[in-house]
């Protein structure tokens, strides 16, 4: 297997701030650096660990803020330093592909690229490898964009959805689909009517392609970016010891000007090589807290509880309560389809139907005095 | 005022744990020594300071167990330190009032103790002074035990009732009336009767009389305690110094040996002298975290917030949300009617309804693994 896919490089995008988490997941310490599902691992060390069957760790790249970089070697330390890449500032997922797509093609022009977010579930690790085996080879033969989708469950509302075309396939191939449409976080009528139909999938956010495929459809699709880019070529003649990097002080200069765009919006929903790969992988990407809740382990009152010695919830049926602080220990009563975070400076009490207004708390609570302390 | 009370004594009783109000509350730092009300001062300072007009630091006494000594003189600077008495071991209060009554009849024979509780809310402090002065002159005329009685609001089946009778007063005083039964804690339609009635009256406990009467009391009552106390007269020859105190090995000695029994249940219940005082000073023994909720400053919504500034409650109403750690920011939404208490080492979530069974609550976390660091 190693030697089959000795071009294949994993591409773990951590720079999130997680905020829908907080106060678990602050600015200094976001979500993807917790163990937000109380299994043990931070998520980022889940999905480091979920690849190393198929890749190997001096593969593994991970792209962040600069201010994660500490994090990211702390939780990978098995990463050489130079596979952690920190974005000079957050440009959202274009920049960040074109950047390290440019950077692994420098190292390796037949680089083959997994690209996928630090912060997911997926319960089936196995089929996880399975089905990115199959995807390199498809993408190594077919010179297209390839990303893993989910058979929706219910219409929710938060994710992206790919409609595939069940009759167009490629030859030689039963598995792979081409993508018809792209869909970003539908309304509800329009999520239902997606799911009745039968053809269409969630976006995992789980990306396969060649360098040369994804730097080549940026030249068509967003020329812009692609010329800002060139101008960070490294030179033929540079030594061995910088060939991998481009020249610090390039993207430095060049990161701030770029359009601040997702690759979906820029590049996916408008090429025409984009093929979906059907993978039922037990996914979530645990975007909201109960989200995390339905993927956590729950006790016979439907309580997930962290730690589970800590907590005493008689009372309280299908409810979130966790305490960060070492040694604290929770009773709580009467409340249903709750949601209890408490860390050492903040304490949450909401119900979590409301989960999707952390992001409003959030933002309520940076306007406190020193409430930036708090984030 | 001062030159006519010079044999008066005030005689704090601030030996309870308050596990009721369990995790601000605890065996190290209870009730008594917490602004559990949240106006700034602990309850022992306030029952203090509301004392000075009438009783000088140096004839205001402080009973406890000996492990709050420090706590004693922490919240009570002005108190020369042998008015701060330890009892060897928590006897009730019938040994409690022995030993003071002994300790200030060696020191004064014409004392006279006005004894109250450490951790009582008394809103109109004025009046009080002048009930107490009142008191005072009664007590020293007409050798009789006094308690101050409360016209009861509401059938609260948790306090002692004190039935009066109207038509048998002394002679010369319009204020005073005879005690005709003590009843504690009654069931609801008991109580309901008591209300309808109109002749009784709730016990707040606090008692004035001499030294000499409640020794008297004791000798008649409780014979055998008496005996026991005589043990430990001081004899005639002892030195200035030592006149004060009991020999404390004699006080070490017998006190574990001494029944545990309420001042109520020994004398007050049984003896032939024991007047009631009417007096409304916007009292609440404070025994229960929805005393404490009814006589806090709320917000708009209905909610007691400790610290205000650190609680953001919108979706709350008619709820304590308390912290005790300094700079946490508690955001709570959806709770009607509930008491959120946090602490350093407890976070409690819990129906107002609900709040009689912290003491219940209390003993589970002592079973727990390493359960006393709770407590």
């Amino acid at each position: 297997m190693e030697q089959s896919h000795k071009n294949v490089y994993a591409v773990i995008m951590a720079g999130g701030i997680g905020s829908r988490f907080w106060p678990i997941s602050t600015q200094k310490y976001p979500k993807q650096f917790q163990d937000i599902l109380g299994v043990g691992k931070s998520m980022i060390r889940q999905t480091y660990e979920r690849l190393l069957p198929l890749i190997p760790s001096e593969r593994i790249f991970v792209v962040t803020a600069n201010e994660y970089l500490p994090l990211c070697a702390e939780h990978l330390p098995e990463l050489p330093l130079e596979n952690i890449i920190g974005e000079p500032s957050s440009r959202n997922t274009a920049a960040c592909n074109l950047y390290i797509a440019h950077l692994l093609a420098s190292r390796d022009s037949e680089a083959v690229l997994v690209v996928l977010p630090s912060d997911h579930l997926i319960l089936k690790e196995n089929l996880f490898v399975e089905k990115l085996q199959a995807g390199i080879s498809f993408v190594e033969k077919e010179n297209c964009l390839l990303t893993l989708g989910i058979t929706p469950t219910r219409p929710d509302t938060g994710y992206g959805y790919i409609q595939y075309n069940t009759l167009n396939k490629p030859e030689s191939n039963n598995e792979f689909f081409k993508v018809k449409t792209f869909t970003e976080k539908p309304n509800l009528d329009l999520a239902q009517s997606f799911i009745e139909s039968g053809d269409f999938l969630w976006n995992a956010g789980i990306f396969l392609w060649t360098a040369r495929a994804i730097i080549h459809a940026f030249e068509k699709y967003q020329p812009d970016m692609a010329e800002q880019f060139l101008e960070c070529k490294i030179p033929e003649e540079k030594d061995e010891a910088s060939r991998y990097n481009f020249p610090e002080n390039c993207i430095v200069d060049i990161y701030p000007k770029l359009q601040k765009i997702s690759v979906d919006h820029a590049i996916l929903e408008k090429a025409e090589n984009v093929f979906v790969l059907p993978a039922d992988l037990g996914w979530s990407d645990l975007g909201t807290w109960t989200s995390i809740y339905e993927n956590a382990e729950k006790n016979d009152q439907g309580n997930v509880c962290y730690p589970k010695n800590m907590v005493l919830g008689e009372g309280c049926t299908n409810s979130i309560l966790r305490t960060t602080q070492a040694q604290k220990l929770i009773i709580a009563d009467g409340l249903q389809d709750y949601i209890v975070i408490d860390t050492e400076k903040v304490l949450l009490i909401l119900p979590k139907e409301k989960d999707q207004t952390i992001k409003d708390i959030v933002l309520k609570v940076k306007q406190l005095r020193r409430g930036d302390q708090y984030i």
